[in-house]
C-alpha cells in the first residue's frame, strides 16, 4: 500500500528566518514523531517527508508512506509540535493543515472490478489496472482528515481485494459448508408440504403481512412443548439465566454492531410519531372522511426511522455491557432471552412456514475468555445434538459461511482476533430435499462486539462474546416435515402436550383456501 | 338533521316530450324508491323532491331530507330507474348525477365550537349558531357521492355534538371512574420509588430507546413466576387456548379496527425495505466511510410505512376471524396470547417502570353471544381479584373511560349494540399515591369488531367480542411498589422462584448511574 500526498501547513505570518529550524524539525520528525507506534522492522512503511518548501506563510510538503502512519496521519502529527517550536521562538502560530493532492495505490492481485469505489464520498477518481488499485482523493481539509475519511476508503478498497477470496476461509481455519457432525438416519413419516398441510388442517392461517402467520392452538401447543424441552436440555444445563431483551433496537445500536453495513436491506425500520398534534388531527379527519390512510399526512407526522425491530435478538446484550468494565474472574456471563418475536425482511419473498419474516427463537448469548467462549459454544451445539436425538430427528451440522460480524470485520485493516470456526449451523433434514432447515446457529464473534461496544476487562485481558440461536419456528418446521401431523408418530413426551388441543369450529375455515 | 340539495341528472339528449313521464316517475318515487328501508313512522325523514325542471338535456332537482335516505342518496337512487324508464321509450340514456349545492343542518344543543369541521375535505363552509351546525359542501360529482364523503362529514359533526357529553355515560349505563370493587387493606413493605430501587440493585438497566428497559435476571424470574401464576389462576380455569399472535400489524388491519382514527399518535410505524439494491449499496458505502447513518439514503430505500408494532395485542384475533362464518352453537372461541412485546408511544415521555413503551401482557380475547361475552369478561375480572388476593396485594377496580372502540363508534350514526359496561380496569394500589397502576383491563366491544372485520353468524344471530389484557409489566411494578425488593416479605410461592437468582458481577455496574 502506498500513500502519496501534497499538502500544506499554513502559518499565521511569513517567517523566512525559521527555515533552518523547520529543516531540523522535519529531520527529527522522521526519527521520532512519524515513527511512534510503528512495530520494529516496519519503519519503511511509515510516513516520510519527501520534499518541502517554505513559501510566504505556507509550508508545502510532499509526503509518502506505506501502511503505518499513513501520509495524512503523518501530516496531522506534525501540526502541533511545529506550532510548539515556532510559537515561542518566532511568535507565529500554525493555522491549519490541508491536503491538496492525495493518491493511494494498493496491490489487488486477481481483482478486475472495483464496484462502488469510484462513487465513495471524497474520491475524485479510482481505477484498477495490472493488479493495482489507484485512488485519487478530492482536496481534504483538516477536519475531514481527522474524521478518517481516507481510512474508510482504504477499508472499502481492502474489502474489494479480500472479497475475491472466501471470507471465512481467509480469516479462520474453517471451510464453510463442511459437514462436521451428522445424526443416524431416521424414518420419515410424512412426504407432503408441511406448510400446505398445516393450512389444510387449520394449524395456521395466513396473516396479511408478508411472511407472517397466525399460529393456532395445535401448533402453539407443539411450540411450547418444544420450547420447554429445549430449555430443559440445552439452556438450563449450561447455566444460562433468563433476561427480557428489548426488541425495538435504536439504529445507533445496530450501527455499533456493524449490522447496518452488513444487511440493511434485511430489516424492518420503525418510526416514532413526532409531537405534531395538528398533523394527526388532520390525519384523523381525512381518515374519517375517506376511510383510506392518508399516507402523506402520516409520513409528515412521523420522525425519521430511529429503530429496527430486532433481527438478531442478541443486540441488547452488548448494549447492556457497553462501556462497562468486567473482571475475567467473574466471567462467564450467560444470559438467554425468549421474550418475543424477531424479524427479518426477505427480499426473495416468503411463502412457507420455513422462511418467515416473523419468528420465535431462544437466544443464548455470553461473555467469557476466548477459550471459554468457544467451549460454551461447542457445548450448546453438542446438547442440541442430544436434544434432536431424543426427539428422534435426523440432523447434520455444517460450518456456516459469512456471518455478519465477519462481514463487518472484513473492511478492517488491523488484525482482529478471530475464532477458529466462527459459526456452526445445525440443520434438520427435510425429506426429499438436499438442504435441511437451519435450527441452531452457534457463533463466536471474537472481539467484534467487545470493540464495537467498548466492553473492557479490568486488566485488559482478552474477552470474547458468543451467541447461539435456537430457532423454535424452524424446529417446528423440521419436526413436522419429518414426522408429519399424525401425533401417533411423535415421541410420547411431545404428543401428550398436543393431543386433545383443538382448533375452534368455524363454518368457513379451514378448507376454503 | 336536515339535508337540502340542488342537483342535476344529465341525459344523453334533449327529450321535452318525456316531461309527463318524468313527472309521473318522480311522484311514484316518493312512495317507493325514496322510501325503501325507512322504518314505519319515519317517512318524513326520507328524501323528498321539492321541485324539478327539465331544461334541455338536464333534469334539475331540488331535494330535501331528514336522516333517512339522505337527499344525496335519494338523488343517486333515482338515476338507474329513470334510465330504465326513458331508455326504451325515448332512446335517451342517463349520463350522470351531480350535486351543485348541498347544505346540512344539525341540532347541536350546547355546542359552541366546531373544531376541524370547516377543514374537512369537500366542506365549503361550516358554522355553529343558536345550537345548530350548518355545513355547506363543495359541488360533488357522482363518484364522490358514492364514496360517502357526505356521510363522513355528518359523522364528524355528530361526534362534535356527542363529545360535549361524556361518551361512556352516553352510550352505556356505566359511570367512568366509579369504583365497583375493592380488596381489603394491606400492609405495604416499601416506600421508595420502585424504578430507582430496581436500577440501584441492578434488576433493570436503562435501554437507550425511550421507555425501554433491559430486564435482568431477578426481575425476569419474578416476571415468569407471576406469569405462570396468573395463567394458572385466570387463563386456564376459563378454558382459554394459547395461540401465537403476530405482532407486526398491517395498517389496513389497524384501520379496520378503527384504531388509526382513535390514537394514531400513540404507535410505532414500520417500513419494509424496497427492492432497491443500488440505494442500499450507496447506503453501505456512505456508512462505511462516514460511520453515520445516511438518513436520506435510508429513507429513499424504504417503502411507505405499512405496519405498526401491535399496540393492542388482540388485533390478529379479529383478522383471523375476518370474513368467516361461525355458528353460535360452536361459540365461545377463547384464545390467549403471550408471545411477545407490545408497544405504545407515550407523547408525555416515559421514565419509570410503570409507564413504559415496550411491555409484556397476557392477552385474552373471545367471540361469543352478547350474554356470554359479558359473563366471560366478568369472570376474568373476578379471577383477577382472587389472584391478587392470593398474592396479598391491595387492589381496586373502576369503570374505565373512553375505550378506543367507543372512540371509533362515536362518529357512527346508526344504532350500535353496546355492552352495559364496556371496560373494567383493575388497579394495584401504589403506596402514597391516590391512583393505582392499572394491571387488568377487561373489555366488551359489542359489535364493533364484528362489523369492522365482517365476522358473520350463520343464522345472523348476535355475536360480540371481548378482550382482557393482563399487564404483566404492570403487575410487577405494583407488586414491587407494595412489597419492595426484600423477598422475605413476598408470598412464599413467588419468593422461591426468585431467591438465588443473581445479577452478573460487573465492576462498574450497578451503582454508577
Amino acid at each position: 500500500m502506498k500513500f502519496k500526498l501534497k499538502g500544506i501547513i499554513k502559518l499565521s505570518k511569513e517567517v523566512p528566518e525559521a527555515e533552518k529550524d523547520i529543516e531540523e524539525f522535519l529531520k527529527e520528525a522522521e526519527k521520532d514523531i512519524l515513527r511512534r507506534g510503528v512495530p520494529e522492522g516496519q519503519e519503511k512503511e511509515a510516513s516520510h517527508v519527501k520534499s518541502w518548501e517554505l513559501t510566504g506563510d505556507t509550508l508545502k510538503l510532499e509526503m509518502e508512506s506505506g501502511r503505518r502512519v499513513r501520509a495524512h496521519d503523518g501530516l496531522l502529527r506534525l501540526k502541533k509540535p511545529l506550532g510548539q517550536l515556532l510559537g515561542p521562538r518566532y511568535r507565529v502560530g500554525v493555522r491549519g493543515v490541508k491536503v491538496e493532492d492525495y493518491t493511494l495505490e494498493m496491490d489487488a492481485p486477481g481483482v478486475s472490478e472495483i464496484p462502488g469505489l469510484r462513487e465513495l464520498p471524497f474520491v475524485e477518481d479510482a481505477d484498477i489496472s495490472q493488479g493495482i488499485i489507484r485512488v485519487r482523493f478530492q482536496p481534504l481539509d483538516e477536519s475531514e482528515l481527522r474524521k478518517h475519511v481516507v481510512d474508510r476508503v482504504v477499508k472499502h478498497a481492502l474489502s474489494l481485494v479480500e472479497s475475491s477470496q472466501d471470507l471465512t476461509t481467509r480469516v479462520t481455519r474453517a471451510t464453510p459448508g463442511e459437514i462436521v457432525a451428522r445424526s443416524e438416519k431416521r424414518e420419515f413419516f410424512f412426504d407432503g408440504d408441511p406448510t400446505e398441510e398445516a393450512m389444510r388442517l387449520g394449524w395456521v392461517k395466513k396473516f396479511p403481512g408478508r411472511g407472517q402467520w397466525f399460529y393456532g392452538p395445535q401448533i402453539t401447543a407443539l411450540h411450547r412443548a418444544l420450547e420447554e424441552f429445549l430449555i430443559e436440555r440445552i439452556v438450563k444445563p449450561l447455566g444460562f439465566v433468563e433476561c427480557l431483551f428489548p426488541k425495538l433496537i435504536p439504529l445507533d445500536v445496530m450501527n455499533r454492531m456493524r449490522y447496518l453495513e452488513g444487511l440493511p436491506e434485511g430489516m424492518y425500520y420503525c418510526s416514532a410519531p413526532s409531537r405534531d398534534p395538528q398533523t394527526f388531527e388532520e390525519f384523523k379527519n381525512e381518515l374519517i372522511i375517506n376511510r383510506e390512510v392518508p399516507m402523506d399526512l402520516l409520513k409528515r407526522g412521523l420522525k425519521d426511522p430511529g429503530y429496527v425491530i430486532a433481527p438478531a435478538q442478541c443486540e441488547p446484550f452488548y448494549q447492556f455491557l457497553s462501556h462497562e468494565v468486567v473482571n475475567l474472574d467473574d466471567l462467564p456471563i450467560k444470559f438467554f432471552d425468549r421474550s418475543g418475536w424477531t424479524y427479518r425482511w426477505e427480499a426473495g419473498g416468503a411463502k412457507g412456514l420455513d422462511r418467515v419474516h416473523e419468528f420465535q427463537r431462544i437466544e443464548l448469548v455470553w461473555l467469557a475468555s476466548p477459550r471459554d467462549t468457544e467451549e460454551i459454544r461447542d457445548r450448546t451445539v453438542e446438547l442440541s445434538y442430544d436434544a434432536a436425538d431424543e426427539l428422534e430427528l435426523e440432523w447434520y451440522t455444517e460450518v456456516g459461511d459469512d456471518p455478519f460480524y465477519l462481514e463487518g470485520r472484513r473492511v478492517e485493516e488491523r488484525g482482529i482476533e478471530f475464532p477458529d470456526v466462527p459459526k456452526y449451523e445445525m440443520r434438520l433434514s427435510l425429506p426429499g430435499q438436499e438442504k435441511g432447515v437451519a435450527v441452531v446457529s452457534a457463533n463466536v464473534h471474537g472481539t467484534h462486539f467487545i470493540e464495537g461496544f467498548s466492553i473492557r476487562e479490568a486488566r485488559n485481558m482478552n474477552i470474547w462474546t458468543g451467541c447461539t440461536g435456537i430457532g423454535l419456528s424452524r424446529w417446528i418446521y423440521g419436526f413436522l416435515a419429518q414426522k408429519g401431523f399424525d401425533t401417533e408418530k411423535w415421541p410420547e413426551f411431545i404428543r401428550e402436550r398436543v393431543d386433545g388441543v383443538e382448533a375452534p369450529r368455524i363454518v368457513t375455515w379451514p378448507g376454503k383456501d
